[in-house]
């Protein structure tokens, strides 16, 4: 196989462990990568350490990654030391262990030697493809370089290009492996002895990164190991020296130090857009169009080392194609290591996602599986009467972006009524595990702050439905909705409604009404406008107003005009606006 | 001397430089504490590196810490490797290096070693200690240890305890030293051979915690070190590791291993609250009171191995027993190093505060200082009339918070009129810089997340004047302003106001009057209300109105009820509040 490197590898051995059934049609198949000192032990006992498979959380009966359904592969990366070739692996040419004569690989390499496996499997395209830390980076590469062999891909705490500041941790690690004169300049298979001392230290300097302060701090704080005050010594006085001297020292009995440096050059060198010009969202432009790929992209709010920022930058690319993404950011103080961790909402999402995919994929439920939630009636109710008048505002098979979408009611409406390519925004967690759980392509993420990320004329309509008062900058969010949409639907409670008016008038109180139903002090409502008031901000702005319907109390439209009149005898409006670009 | 430990050492030497003259009653003596890597060498060049002084941009003439004004004073400190005592210096009892005979050390032994310098100076009281990182921890431990020596402290990017992380960190970089043969058990000053690689493979660690994410990110990104594309090796590919292992490099040229033990064992030991019962505020206490030392507490907004939590809890500490304390967020991406660098803002910070400080002190300025900021006409304007109404609510020599302090022209009419102890919390860092810089005590702050660091009872009076509109939760913020203070003053715009009534009624749009002068979408007013509003919600939260001032447009005072008729003439209030505990 050649590799990146001009270099060219084998034949060479590829260790894999399988679990499930692979079905009749082979469209079954999820394939597991692992992380950088992780192996093919997903699920079973570690030969080595004994300890059950890393990823039983995520991977098993009944679990997200559900093995009474689908198929799950995961093979010991390439230069890794569980059975693939890799730097301890004995050199045909030479009849020794390779050492550092074994070619530097990268993140490609590794997933190319997957897809010669998944070819030898006889399987033409993967259900999904998933992976935490640096499996999310092979995820990535799988999507990018074989987008037409991935129908879904759930890349997980992972970056599209490794930072200055982990390589810099990665260069303390390798530093001080061959800093241990046992290294041997990587020779220390033939001599006998093993630089434990340094892969120990890189190891637990690694460590530390894979943990967060918070996380620390609720383990071991500053308590004392095994001892009623400090000893005034270099002994592990602290409990959390003492855990990380066990993790280094574990960790060798288990680990290469060479597939070590090699496994840490390849996430080193990782840079998705460094093939596509720089710029990440060409890497996902398949054939004239977005990639087919479905997405959800995965963070952790307490990771530092492949931080939410990170992933964000992947769901802009992706949107910058308006390719089909969710993302979710879990709320966990656990660090990078929650992908490893039992975190219910995390799983939840997964299996959300996945659930959705295979109903999309058209793969049979089993009679024993878990039920799906429910999908409740799609057509909006009395309460939400607005959403029927925006519904009525769009074209059949228009590309709409909801923006606060909330549990997806508009967008399942949208889409089965009008046959819609919907996209979502949502801010609460609940309210994106119930769209990714129900197949809708949704983001977690705020108006106010990441609708800068989407390009210009990427959907037909955006819309923003009762959303506006709760928004921070509501001059700056409409610029935003008339950019990125060629329509935008705006509908809003008008403060300049009678009721309102004479209850502040006579009764000297802020209003409560129907539409307004929290009192001052608690509303969420920040900015408050009257319909008035936001036709003239949309002239400021140099917005168009195409239409305008104002809705009374009980939701009959009582005008579609601009304001005047209507002003006092509308509870609420929905607007439907454009701007000449 | 006697060490924490228990063990006995002395008679030692303590190198230290002195920079400036002290003047005839020794009253203007600044004591600079460096932190790990540093030494005495703030403003002459190094005689090892050659390189100039590490802290030139704070002292020097003209510079923050004048040394046209201040003596200034800095000493190597105890463990350290340039001159004092340590593990390189000759045993007299063995007549060879201490190596790991020498005693383990704390922050405690050093301040204690630097006391007896300062007594031998013939100082009885230092101006101000000041000091970033384990510097800060010295500059804590000074204030605790010998309260009535010091009249002034400024820790910087430090913390009253080495957090679990922190200890984690320094553990990797001790093991990384015990794990070269070079080291020898710490005999190598005897052997020969230093554990270079391994005391530089520490540094490496270390010197990416001192560094922001951004910072390595802006710096170097994935820039390659001179090639034009990768070399598949583990060559310095990338400038960051070429960077960092310049950094270990040369490192070991300067600094001693053993030293490096021991200083950091010291870092971790530190716990101000553990000789304390474990309570930090305790350690503030002096005397039945609170200390008398004036602190400013200084963070960086990107420093995540001293994070602005860390000051914070001094902060909440010293609110606690009611000292006197300022504190300041400096906004930066250049992570902990921040404090070593040219931040112009955090080096004003400074001057305001020690310029304030020296007033307090009684030490004259000299001819040729530059000018302090001209303190303005503290009476308030007509523009403020609200101000002169609350001062008329609060008596003569009372302790009072001011939510809100803007520019400090509350604070300081109220000090100067009413001989009030006037402390202050303000958003801005204008603000907060103008208060800090004319003497006031003023922390950086949010009435919405910081008021529940302060203790309840802690004030006479706790003032929040016009902010109440702007605040997120109204409703917990008036909890915390009458279980802090013994009585609370609330003043703000009333929304119930005719103008607005008729306003909104006849204008249908978003009113804006003199007091409320914002257009809907930008206004900071997210949450406004009436008088009655007010007076409704006092009631629920089981608050007494002791007194109220409705002012009208021409700021007379129009009432002094609770609303009814008063809630359309008054363009604004302002409530004496309290409640029953």
């Amino acid at each position: 196989m050649p590799l990146d490197s001009g270099a060219l590898l084998g034949p060479f051995d590829l260790a894999y462990q399988v679990y499930g059934t692979l079905n009749a049609d082979r469209s079954n198949a999820v394939l597991v990568c692992h992380a950088l000192t992780g192996d093919q032990f997903v699920v079973d006992d570690h030969p080595v350490t004994g300890k059950p498979g890393w990823w039983r959380m995520m991977v098993g009966p009944g679990r997200p990654i559900d093995t009474d359904r689908y198929f799950v592969i995961c093979a010991n990366v390439l230069g890794g030391c569980m059975g693939t070739v890799g730097p301890q692996e004995t050199n045909p040419e030479t009849d020794r262990p390779y050492g550092l004569d074994f070619p530097v690989i990268t993140i490609g390499d590794m997933v190319r030697a997957q897809k010669l496996l998944v070819d030898a499997l006889g399987i033409e395209q993967l259900f999904c493809v998933i992976g935490g830390s640096m499996g999310a980076m092979q995820v990535l590469q799988w999507a990018v370089a074989y987008p037409d062999t991935v129908f879904s891909a759930i890349p997980i705490a992972g970056s599209a290009r490794h930072s200055a500041q982990n390589i810099a941790f990665d260069e303390v690690g390798r530093q001080a492996i061959m800093a241990d004169p046992d290294w041997s300049a990587g020779t220390y298979c033939e001599a006998g002895a093993r630089p434990h001392r340094g892969l120990a230290v890189a190891r637990m300097a690694a460590h530390i990164t894979y943990l967060s302060e918070t996380a620390l701090h609720r383990k071991f704080g500053r308590n004392l190991q095994n001892r009623p005050r400090l000893s005034y010594g270099f002994d592990a006085d602290f409990q959390v020296e003492s855990y990380l001297r066990h993790q280094g020292i574990t960790f060798v009995d288990r680990f290469d130090a060479n597939s070590y440096l090699y496994i840490t050059r390849a996430m080193d060198y990782f840079d998705l857009a460094a093939e596509h010009g720089g710029v990440l969202s060409n890497a996902f432009r398949h054939r004239g169009g977005p990639t087919p790929v479905r997405f959800c992209i995965i963070s952790f709010t307490s990771d530092w080392l492949f931080p939410t920022r990170e992933s964000r930058a992947i769901v802009h690319a992706l949107n910058a194609v308006a390719a089909n993404v969710s993302s979710v950011e879990v709320e966990t103080d656990k660090g990078h290591d929650a992908f490893l961790l039992d975190e219910p909402q995390f799983h939840e999402v997964i299996r959300g996602f996945v659930d959705g995919c295979a109903a999309h994929r058209g793969l049979v439920r089993p009679a024993n599986a878990p039920a799906t939630p429910a999908t409740p009636t799609v057509a909006p109710d009395g309460e939400r009467a607005d959403l029927v008048e925006i519904a009525g505002m769009i074209v059949p098979g228009a590309r709409v972006l909801d923006v606060g979408c909330g549990d997806g009611a508009l967008l399942r409406y949208l889409t089965e009524t009008k046959g819609v390519d919907g996209r979502g925004i949502e801010l609460s967690m609940e309210g994106v595990h119930d769209c990714v759980s129900r197949g809708l392509s949704v983001i977690q993420g705020d108006a106010d702050t990441d609708l800068k990320d989407y390009p210009s004329g990427a959907f037909d309509y955006v819309v923003l439905s009762q959303t506006l008062p709760a928004i921070r900058d509501p001059r700056a969010v409409l610029d935003h909705l008339v950019r990125i949409g060629r329509h935008a639907i705006v509908s809003f409670p008008n403060f300049g409604y009678w009721r309102v008016r004479l209850g502040l008038l006579w009764g000297g109180r802020m209003p409560v009404t129907k539409r307004l139903t929290h009192s001052w002090w608690e509303t969420p409502n920040i900015h408050l406008c009257t319909i008035t008031d936001f036709v003239e901000l949309s002239r400021d702005l140099g917005i168009t107003i195409e239409r305008g319907l104002m809705l009374d109390r009980a939701d009959r439209v009582r005008g579609r005009g601009n304001g005047g009149l209507v002003n006092l005898i509308a509870e609420q409006a929905v607007f439907l606006l454009s701007r000449e670009s």
